[in-house]
């Protein structure tokens, strides 16, 4: 297939490598030039505008942000006046559930398709095709992108035929996910201060009723106090957290917790912790505790 | 090896039969007549005090809570004053931190010796001798006691040589599985006022990076709004937390979390779920979001 | 002096009329027509556009909330686009900080002048001109506003000389309103329930330690259960508690219980509560005690 | 009226100067000696044991809390066994609700009688007999008690009949002076952070809705940042919150505003401010914006 891809980052970079091994044509933009340079090599085409990378049957946009989204769809060059009648935007990048929902019915209203698909993953998992993608959104215009879907990740699943429900799905995951590190960090400062071993204690959650992922994962990082380099940075989760409460202020839904993962985020980043990995909140609870500095 | 087990309750009943099917010998007696009669089938000895029970070279007790504990132990009938010197009591039962260090002292004091070893898993999984045992203690008590763990779990970790640190990894763990609960619970009120079919999303969360038992049991329950018959009831979870809070006060570790989770469960019970399954908490989130009555 | 005055809610009829009682000429405008009649009858100028309260001097905004001062801002018959250049717009509803900045912005661009001065006080305050007015911005202007805030308050406090600092002060008012009614909420739910009269109760707190209209307003309303009429609703309470966690997410100062009372509203919001003064969070607490369904 | 009263601390010692001015008889005991000297100098008797103290028609204890308390109560020498039939035990401390109950019945098995009445004032109050008193139980002995209580406090509240509902009131407002100093301390450091000078802030606040001494007295507190000396030391603050949210968890009344402040007061000690007056708490919020190390 011919496809666009806008946005380069750590993700993306990933991402259009896989495409292009499974012989799709890409074209790809990314606002800071330069980006392109090793996947030109491995047969994508630059391109100098957004319009150019508009000019496929399916478009994909990976950017960093809300804002940084709308700076690609509207304007002139933008998503909205560039593509074709019939096309597809496929969003693979953890918007928000409000902007979800405007590009639908802008698109909608351009005669273009939109396809919301974001992913879970780290660059890494992007890099071996292993992202799991939450889609939804016109089951037509699913299927068309499944082959695209199928080089860049493990699994498919879909949740919905309005595009806004994966962006919803996708949030509440790192709403989860940002629970465990809360719920391991107070843990840990609870049990190491008490003269518990942290990765002995890790080690029986995890061979116990705590075997997945996300606590062997995270459970390390905060057993090691290693939040650098940062894998997910703290304000991208910080702005996971604001676009959850987003949500659950439109949907009504009172979140507590999602409400103490905020604060504690915020006091990261206000005590200095942007450069830090998103598993740093972990820490808060040792330094309430007394534990450190 | 000789036995004496007090405390014949759910859990009880099939942890001494594994004891049995491994050809020990055990002495059982229970407050409430009548629940040994199965066992006696199976060769227990029946006991009518506390103080027959504690002839045996290891004394476990596996009563409901801390008061259920002290009556036992305290008294000229009691644990304290009954048992042999040398020999060991394994508390099983999740008991606060505090009662731990005050027994290890007392069973000190009186030339007996005493292990925590409290355990993982529900009354299937004691019936099934999969257990996973926690225990901390002096060694030798350990190494004495480990025939009986290994015909009772599945597998046993040794955390610490003071008996109350079992305790304290112990009740962590229950409060990591109540903050499971409660995470899944805000999170299926958002999906699923969302317009998210809930079982689709626990599949999709269990497949990828949330797939533990705690969360396929705990996520089955939530999704299915099942929360009778109770396999741990509401009050029970809302004693560990209690005695979480506690251990946290005592070591100074502030935990809002588990703050939150203590208010959880004291509204389920102000608003009459005594007999529900602790898992019900998850469905406070959805009555804040006006979902049910 | 001449005033246009952009806003005839409850609030803007008081003090219009206070304006008009101090012989000042008001020319008045409301997007819904006929809420201006009274006020013509007392010598008020009607106007048929935004564009033509702006013709005066003086340019004082009161509308609901951010978005209903957006419209009249913006566009062709918009303040910016209508008022003479040195002219001043006072804002005096209780709008977002970010806003505030953005319209400092815009109207020194436009060679306009802009004051904040958002006012504490209900609708009788209003019409009685005993509004606490909060301003903040350049001296002069607001030296120039002067004989209007005296006309139409007890008191104005300048809190700055950007405008925004009055804002935020204004917010955290409320949100200290908002948190005195869910403390009373909490305390009365423990007290009633533990078989103390809370009328009793409230006259001991008001005769004590918390003898401030504050504690006797919001107090008397918690004890009688009083939520209707609305003087301040819910949606309004809400919306400022809004304002609040954005104000701290942009000077990233947590605030965990401004957190727990925008889940408060929220869930007050959820269950029906629209119509209902902001004080009927304090039912939340008695709610959750399984006082009432 | 001829009195005992035991615990003389910087309470105590003011409570009874002014007993002694109003020409009542005051037996005094205290654990430590050498407190009793200048009041003996004004008149008071001493006494070498709890016991002596015992022999009056009144006794009060006013001690630091619940563990001090249960030391002379019981015992060979203590108030059960040695106060005589029909006598009145008025305890004026700051204890438990479920002490307050299990006091009740002990002296009512002994034959004697038993009134709660703690106070609200600091040391100074204490000193110029300015206290505000909460009593409650059995009315005649209340009535007995009156004198004594109008020479030591400005005014007298009864309010109920059991004397541990006067122990509740007195801790919920403990909690609403707790919840005062957090929502000032929050917003401090919002306003703070941005611009905002506090003590103008402050005056703004007290001289509008907020004019009550719990928002002068600690709102000056908090804007000096001046939190030595302790007038009422963190641990004290601590130990109350601890005491609300025992009473909510036996009233089943859950509190989650109480929950914040008590991991505030934690966090607090946890950190070093055993010594500072419980007011420090509202430094947290500070110190969590980044405000200070």
């Amino acid at each position: 297939m011919d496809v666009g891809f806008i946005g380069l980052g750590r993700m993306g970079v990933g991402m259009v490598a896989n495409l292009l091994k499974a012989s799709h044509r890409v074209a790809v933009y990314n606002r800071t030039a330069g980006k392109d340079r090793t996947l030109v090599e491995q047969g994508a085409t630059p391109c100098a505008s957004v319009a150019a990378a508009c000019r496929s049957d399916v478009v994909i946009t990976m950017l960093a942000d809300d804002a940084a989204l709308e700076t690609v769809v509207h304007g002139e060059q933008g998503l909205i006046a560039a593509m074709r009648p019939g096309t597809v935007h496929v969003c693979m990048a953890t918007i928000g559930v409000a902007l979800s929902e405007r590009l639908a019915t802008l698109h909608a209203e351009a005669g273009q398709r939109y396809v919301a698909a974001p992913v879970f993953g780290r660059p890494e998992a992007a890099a071996a095709a292993l992202l799991f993608i939450v889609a939804a959104g016109d089951a037509e215009a699913i299927a068309a992108c499944r082959p695209l879907f199928d080089a860049m990740g493990q699994k498919t699943f879909v949740v919905g035929d309005r595009p806004h429900m994966a962006n919803l799905v996708k949030l509440s995951g790192n709403y989860l996910i940002a629970s465990v590190i809360e719920a391991l960090g107070e843990a840990m400062a609870l049990v190491g201060k008490g003269g518990i071993d942290k990765h002995q204690y890790l080690e029986l959650l995890t061979s116990t009723l705590f075997g997945a992922p996300v606590y062997k994962t995270y459970g390390g990082l905060i057993a090691n106090e290693q939040f650098e380099p940062a894998g997910f940075a703290a304000p991208l989760g910080y702005k996971d957290m604001r676009l959850v409460l987003e949500a659950s202020a439109d949907l009504r839904v009172p979140m507590p917790l999602a409400s103490l993962l905020r604060d504690r985020f915020l006091t990261l980043l206000a005590q200095g912790g942007e450069h830090l990995d998103w598993s740093a909140i972990s820490a808060l609870a040792a330094k309430d505790a007394g534990l450190k500095e």
